[in-house]
């Protein structure tokens, strides 16, 4: 058991239906953890089949409909959620789902430029606000720091470090996945000066460059490793990682 | 006589009907500096009326219709630019247009999220492309690096620095602005690896607070130390300061 998980009873998973979101899933209830409720979100859940067939050996999972960029669909999975949850609220809510455009100087658009924004930086902040009420209500049930109380983790990347822009992975020129994590960074730095007086944790996690669609069959690491890091980081966040932005390993990576 | 001043014939400033950039076109024909051509951009030049006042004084002076977020006026822009520079190119292009959505976490919507993105970074981003050929042209004319040269200046915030959003100003909850501003540091340091080789410098600069129609009259510095300031440090960035974040005082921010 990895430190707070064992308090942490619902959690949600965003992009659950392939690559780091399902592999999350899967390892949540692998039996080192124990949530009572995972709320596994997906914008086309029938087309899930991987997730379909996990859901239907955990009854811990629950598969939820979202498409992260339609404010009405937020606002279901809010219901949908809160009904599933019930007085126990959100303890996690780890906004993984995400793209990446890799277009370079020559290639970007403002099109590719505004559409991966709005996935991945203006979708996360407007699901936290859609279930803020709910990890309020979490937040309010104990004391402490982290996801055994209420957390808000975002999937962002080393790729939205703008000091490492000109050191690690420099070669890798795309304009519109950069700036849209580095401004997800600043979301969730300004989420978690907003939320620590209420006791809700806010950080960004780089999940590692990783063997999924995403990140192509030439990364170095595994989804299994990635993930096994992630959820054993997650379970150490507490005061001192509170806005930060860590890696797979723990480690805190530069703005 | 401010460094590379000297040996920078062409300028464009972007947002030149009011504020910072009507300003920096003011300093620009004060004696101190010499560029021979001074593009002027406004969205509604009929409507600006201090900048066409300041142009019928000068005749170095020359304003340019453009909307920002219109590639079709980008273009436009650009093809008027050309003209008028010639074959000495542009030396350096100041994006200044910009606006400050301060929504709240409370306030924020996805529209103000995009719109804001699209403005302050999106557009400067399109415009650096757009312009790309008339700063090539400059850039290949002489040797060295900075406004003598080519060079890029992207007009940012302090309120972009994700570092400092728990530091100074952490009480400026404005997220759109901020995650725009963050956004567009990673667009300039991309931009400053992109085009490094070809000998166009681009980084990004802090005002400073300023009494303007966006700073508010609470804010602490006057248009003319923040326009000095600017014109100052413009004139000796380098190699050194390519691809960083700058104050008006030249001080490096953080990230």
């Amino acid at each position: 058991m990895d430190g707070q998980w064992e308090k942490c009873r619902t959690v949600l998973v965003t992009g659950a239906n392939r690559g780091i979101g399902l592999n999350l899933v899967k390892a949540l209830v692998n039996g080192k953890f124990t949530p009572e409720i995972i709320i596994a979100t997906a914008r086309d859940p029938g087309g899930a089949e991987e997730l379909q067939e996990l859901a239907s050996k955990h009854c811990s999972i629950h598969i939820v409909k979202l498409d992260v960029i339609d404010q009405q669909a937020i606002f279901q999975a809010v219901q949908c959620t809160s009904s599933l949850v019930g007085e126990r609220g959100l303890n996690c809510l780890i906004n993984n789902a995400g793209i990446n455009l890799r277009d370079s100087l020559e290639e970007v658009t403002a099109d590719t430029m505004m559409s991966n924004y709005q996935i991945n930086t203006v979708a996360p902040l407007m699901i936290i606000k859609a279930f803020l009420p709910l990890l309020r209500k979490a937040a309010k049930q104990t004391t402490g720091f982290g996801i055994g109380r209420a957390a808000v983790v975002n999937i962002s990347s080393c790729l939205g470090s703008i000091q490492q822009t000109w050191e690690d992975g420099a070669e890798y020129r795309c304009y519109p996945y950069r700036a849209s994590k580095a401004a997800l960074n600043m979301v969730s730095r300004c989420v978690a000066f907003d939320l620590e007086p209420e006791g809700i944790l806010c950080c960004s996690l780089h999940p590692g460059w990783v063997r999924t669609d995403m990140g192509g069959q030439e990364a170095p690491l595994g989804t299994t490793e990635s993930v096994e890091g992630i959820l054993s980081v997650l379970g150490g966040v507490n005061r001192n990682s509170n806005s930060l932005l860590l890696d797979w390993t723990g480690q805190k990576l530069p703005w």
